[in-house]
């Protein structure tokens, strides 16, 4: 029942300009809330609708961005990890490798961020119960590798739209005995709702992420740009930057009162 | 933002002892917590799973058992009416006529329920979209009749479960402009899951209702019995009478701090 | 393993003209393909997206047309029942009555109709499962009346969005010993999808229909009109009637091979 | 409207000689049906439900045996690939490429399979809507390689069921313009059902195959073994080898008579 953390960030790491405007300005809401927060960012996005969309800076200019927002900025960093070769080399300049979704079952990529001896935070597929997650966290857990956090973002409801069923979280957190993380933004994807990309409603955000609060959650996670309609990718549900203090603040008051209780 | 009202009581009239029992009982837990409490009773369970679940002590008999419930212990009933020629008859004896989620498209039960002039609540089928009860309310307005709430009770998700999309909720109140109502007990169902009956899940009542009270609802609807495991219907979602009232206390807590935001 | 009958009309019964029109054209197709032929027709549509979709020609109106087309075309009549009282009163004008899918879980419906000893053929809800509809047969056949079909048309699938699991066709003929018919057209449906109506795409009729057929069914269902575009009710789903005698012919030959294997 | 292609083996390449007989008697039902087939094998199950499951013969190993059974048993070979590497090292001794359905939007194996010029067949993913292949096949054919299968093996519907929507065969043919394969043996899959693997229901293959032929394939993909329930992986849902005949025989006249109209 420790505080809340706040994971956020933009979908994609655009260009160091951006990423440490985007990384300083989520550290000053964090320090004027008292909420400890991650940074997210991720230098591909690997898994893209349709070959045009873009897909990031590249892990190689990527790396030594990732250690100036951990040094020059003091935010933690997590980013998602795509091969069994990436885990190894990105490991020492983050602190939470992530798992993509669709990547769940990998028992290969599983096994390589494991042993990195790395923070693990693994989606759950669209296609996974909750229950199925037990099997997921006893493949990282198999490299002696404990610091594993599971994460709602969503299960497949009919064809572009996922539903989040919020008895996963208590469920996961019996069974796994991991802190589950609530991916607010992710949430409320269209998956390949806009033909080319997906969509989403980022009016719902601020909906869901209250719903997991109130349940009780180790953290939520929220993508966040100052211009989501703008953005390169999930521009959909992005929380505006200028909105992400407010929500934030109201979530650390959900938190408050579910864990007190 | 009226403060949360709870609508609670048993499945089904079992008998008029238990009745006054349950009422009574209930009446003293919002008193005790100062939260508006409305009776939640069935004189008939129309659409059991089988043939061999008990169906409730039937019309006649149940609307004395209504008017002492009202005059004596002093709470407003709420009841479930499966036909046109119901409406009318039941309306002088509750304060709430509710239309079944099965029933929640046939037209002429709900112009039969909306011409009563009594409040009506109805549930979404689960077969429905939240965006489709724009037009159910609007049946029922078309009789003059402005006192509707709408009440998410969950969506088919596979076979033998439901799912609760919380983006029902402040969807269904912008769309249709009724106040929203969660039904707790009924969206932890999963309807005919043990074959000849339903199953469902009481342990995730309270993570469902402290969603729905942290997003913002006007009522909470929660079945309840002093014995659910030996209840002649809906027994594996009900809450335990004797944890009804922590459950209330929580929610409260969580309605002022999603109605002061 | 009798050869496959056709249960075809068009969704309402808009007027005595149109009727007979209709029965003598679907009577002449079945003469040619010599295929069993029974005709389909709504004298109320009870559970409209609207309450603006029109209803159909009514109960009283349309008993003597369904004399007439029983008698003077020939044609076998099923049409859907909505209210116990109904039962009694529709059975001696028709062959079948049908329940209808939200309704197949009222339990007076189910008794009434069955007590009326006419054939029944009961639709399987969209929020139910194929082994859910042994307790529905249940109920019908505790009347004494076995003479009982039942029939898939699609589940829920997300928002606005049938599916059709052919498993449920094998599942429900073993489970409940009845013949399975399937529903071409409504499963084609996107309940609610247009807003005040329901949509659909009548271009997957063939396919689903086909599909059917090879799995081996008794009866396929399928609504059709002269210009569906411009029918009060289903027309997205509806199969033009110009199109009516090449698919059937289709069908009856996959039905031959299923039936001969 | 070629006829239709059997895709069959056994889910994991346990050892040579297990890997010999079984293709051989493969190669010999095809045969006896003059219907041309493609074996398929996996040296490595690299998904697997749990860390228990075994996972293959592995990579190095399996070259050979896939060369053997080419030149011995004169059977073209699929198998899957699960990162960019292994592409180019596989693609020499196999005939096609298979791209599992979990990571048919991994844009860099998409481009990997596709620049070995081997043919491809792409699983569309439990998570994604027909319509969202013509994106997948996009990047494929961003490399120049035209020569793409794109396979059904069903949608996720609830938790641990899929469900195969047969409208998906022609949206995907007439909007990919790709040769259309049905994977009948996990499209009954039941994913992650016994908790530490998935189960299934062979009985279904049939039904769904014969559904599928009857829509119209280019090709059906079954898994296969001589003794299903002691197989070291996906035994549930596998068709006994001595039954594989017989389905063959039925599908390919509903094959014939589906392209003969």
């Amino acid at each position: 029942d420790l505080p809340l953390v706040i994971i956020a960030g933009p979908c994609q790491l655009e260009d160091r300009d951006h990423a440490l405007m985007m990384s300083e300005a989520i550290r000053e809401i964090g320090r004027r809330l008292d909420v400890p927060v991650i940074y997210k960012t991720s230098y591909d996005k690997a898994n893209r609708t349709s070959l045009k969309g873009r897909r990031g800076l590249g892990l190689e200019k990527s790396l030594a961005i990732f250690d100036e927002i951990r040094r020059d900025i003091g935010l933690p960093v997590l980013t998602d990890v795509h091969s069994e070769a990436q885990c190894a080399e990105v490991a020492p300049h983050v602190d939470v490798l992530q798992i993509p979704a669709f990547l769940c079952r990998q028992t290969d990529l599983l096994l390589a961020a494991g042993e990195t001896g790395c923070a693990i935070n693994v989606k759950k597929g669209q296609f996974l119960a909750p229950w199925d997650m037990v099997n997921v966290v006893d493949k990282i857990r198999s490299t002696g590798n404990g610091n594993v956090s599971v994460c709602e973002r969503g299960a497949s409801f009919g064809y572009n739209t996922l539903v989040t069923d919020f008895r996963s979280l208590p469920i996961m957190a019996e069974q796994t005995g991991c802190p589950v993380v609530f991916d607010a933004t992710h949430s409320v994807q269209q998956p390949g709702g806009q033909g080319g990309s997906s969509g989403g409603d980022r009016r719902f955000v601020p909906c869901l992420a209250r719903a997991a609060a109130a349940v009780g959650v180790a953290a939520i996670f929220m993508e966040t740009h100052q211009d989501p309609d703008h953005a390169p990718s999930d521009g959909p549900n992005m929380v505006p930057l200028d909105q992400l203090e407010g929500l934030i603040a109201t979530l650390k008051r959900f938190d408050g009162l579910a864990k007190s209780l």
